[in-house]
């Protein structure tokens, strides 16, 4: 009997749930629009996918999306389909072509989002998963106990590689813990990535020298598979410690490629994400994505942040922050959520106390520069901030005896 | 100065056409949410963002997505911006981060679609483009003029691999031009690719030294990149000629590194993609993406057909399979569209009258194998509409000299 993985979907239909159920697994394993001879009792029981649950949510008057079936009601419902892992073995991109392939555009759902996903042990064993994680990066920037501090360059694109080294100068000597390209900074000919590295690195190795303590710069080297193998080299040759990639351009297989080839922690940008995350009707929960992102190896990702600049609810993510933390299978290190979007020193303490710890990176770009007193004030203010969420105590009142936090949150408009 | 690419977007936005177009601007070039000394003018020439055109196209009441910002009017409108190549230089991957990265989720926005996409002729140039696309698989096919006929491996997931190479046997005889894997059937334990391959190669290398011509098989590699390339060669050795990849979950990264590995052509699946069509509110637009895979090296790109069992309109079918056979920025070949879903002989003709053309794969499944004599009629029957519609009668008219077509439309149901 061999083992199943099984995915969940919040669907609606013209044509009843257990029916439209039936369509979803006729369509992802075995079933023909004309049932053909072929299709044998054994095959189906080797092949088949299968309905385990259908929980039924609500109903409608009107399709929530385009459907070509009619009907008078829609019927929303909550379905897990399970299939033998023996169907694919244990391949992400083709687990992808199962649970995520042929299917959002049948003419039997005017909705559907794939919101949950669990594979066996053995599915996640054959994995590797993050190399670093939270834990490994944490040792890596040498902050013990509190939120990880970090920042992106900006102006996203279009600053010199003297401009980039230099901010990058200014952000170490104020304390950051981590700096990232923005993902449309890649490795253009008015920002060739090999100097600035060159640039980044060298500056990075002083401040290293000096402090003993090397800042993490996630350069993008976001490409080809060749081009990333020839840059996670030269990276790692410079003596940097992270390399950033676009996780959906690069696809899932340019994911596993990198991690079998670098030994730099690998940090996962998710921009595109609102094609998957922004209806109700379509797309792909993080908490999924994740999973496949995480077991292929990256060690950081992005999961927006509380009272973002975007559209994404404080629920939403801070589920697909805990979604990076919590375990997969019961194997493979949790990963390193990285918190970013608007934030500033009030947003640090609900984050913590959302998730219950501080495992987390928390990027902010404005939030640092524009602190009143400069960069080093800013990041001490976000410091204090994670301070006070550990002492169970109001920034308003730990503020009063820190004045870079303070005036943070008399510069910062409250969220 | 700096050549430029630019992107189409149809977007709804409770903010007014003009600032929404900004903010899209700004996030995706050099703007911040708070605005740097950094961003200098000097910057902004070399890499800002900006604004080519926006047409107003209608109001709404109320937001088509959920969105954060309120409104009292949504203004719908298809807006143009454009950006300089050398933020990016000329790699797939970065312009999927600017062109479809952070931007769908943006608060300003109730509705984005990515709609189109133009590019300089010295960046199409720098991608190697498809090496067979329709021209070189019609003469691999052997078929000198009227429409490849293809099928698909059915039941797709679950067939031993005798039961597989028994079929591929039965479909070469009775005439196929192409058959493929399911996109659900790739190396699962239970029929592993090397021994499909080595079977179903063993039938048609025989068919071939009888007929002189060898049908293709587009045998579906989608894995990892190591696993990829190995599988390429071992197709190559067997004389196989074709893979099949999923192009959403190997990534733009894993098919280009593909095109330069391999010598067969690439067939490209693009499973998943009601994630990115199904809404009219969120997603892009097919004649964008195929421009990115084609750019990448596929040869051929699946686009749905008229009258299938899918949700996509007969003009979106139609469009998407016109933009896979148009040039791009003057240079590169046009690959070849592939039309299944639900097709029988009654769709041959529509579809060639669309296209204006013959040079697609016209793959059915059921309308083949459940042809009243059999796949050899089956075949013929397509092959006889194909017929027809060159000779422009109708395929009422047409069958009464042709059994095969006669009995093909008093089988299968009219669309």
């Amino acid at each position: 009997m061999s083992e199943r993985f099984s995915a969940t979907y919040d669907i609606e239909t013209p044509v009843g749930l257990d029916h439209a159920a039936a369509v979803l697994v006729g369509e992802q394993s075995t079933g023909t629009f004309v049932r053909l001879a072929a299709e044998t009792d054994a095959l189906r029981d080797r092949a088949a996918a299968r309905v385990e649950e259908i929980i039924p949510t609500g109903q409608s008057g009107r399709p929530s999306l385009p459907c070509r079936l009619k009907g008078k009601t829609f019927d929303r419902g909550v379905v897990t389909i399970s299939w033998p892992v023996t169907n694919i073995g244990p391949s992400l991109p083709n687990l992808l072509a199962t649970i995520a392939g042929n299917l959002f555009e049948l003419a039997e759902f005017s909705a559907m989002r794939l919101v949950g996903l669990d594979i066996p042990e053995s599915f996640a064993a054959a994995h590797p998963g993050p190399a670093f994680g939270a834990e490994g990066t944490r040792e890596l920037l040498g902050v013990s106990r509190d939120a990880m501090i970090g920042t992106i360059i900006k102006p996203s694109i279009g600053l010199t590689i003297d401009e980039t080294a230099g901010l990058v100068d200014e952000l170490a000597a104020a304390g950051i813990d981590f700096i990232k390209d923005d993902e449309l900074q890649s490795n253009g000919p008015d920002n060739p990535l090999p100097e600035r590295a060159n640039a980044v690195m060298a500056v990075l190795n002083r401040h290293a020298d000096m402090s003993g303590r090397k800042v993490m710069y996630a350069f993008n080297i976001t490409d080809g598979i060749d081009a990333m193998a020839r840059h996670a080299d030269m990276l790692e040759k410079l003596g940097a410690t992270c390399a950033m990639v676009s996780l959906n351009w690069i696809g899932v297989s340019g994911l596993q490629f990198l991690r079998e080839r670098t030994s730099l922690p690998i940090h996962g940008h998710r921009n595109g994400w609102g094609l998957f995350s922004r209806s109700p009707d379509i797309g792909i929960a993080l908490p999924v994505l994740q999973k496949i992102w995480r077991l292929a190896g990256t060690d950081h990702i992005h999961v927006n942040g509380i009272s973002n600049k975007f559209t994404e609810t404080d629920e939403v993510v801070i589920e697909a922050a805990k979604s990076v933390q919590a375990p997969i299978a019961g194997t493979r290190r949790p990963a390193l959520p990285v918190i970013s979007s608007g934030q500033t020193a009030w947003q640090v303490g609900p984050t913590i106390n959302a998730l219950g710890n501080q495992d987390f990176l928390f990027c902010a770009g404005g939030g640092i520069m524009s602190h009143p007193k400069g960069p080093t004030a800013g990041i001490a203010a976000l410091r204090q901030a994670a301070q006070a969420a550990r002492a169970r105590r109001p920034v308003s009142d730990f503020s009063r005896d820190h004045a870079e936090l303070a005036a943070a949150i008399a510069h910062f408009k409250a969220p």
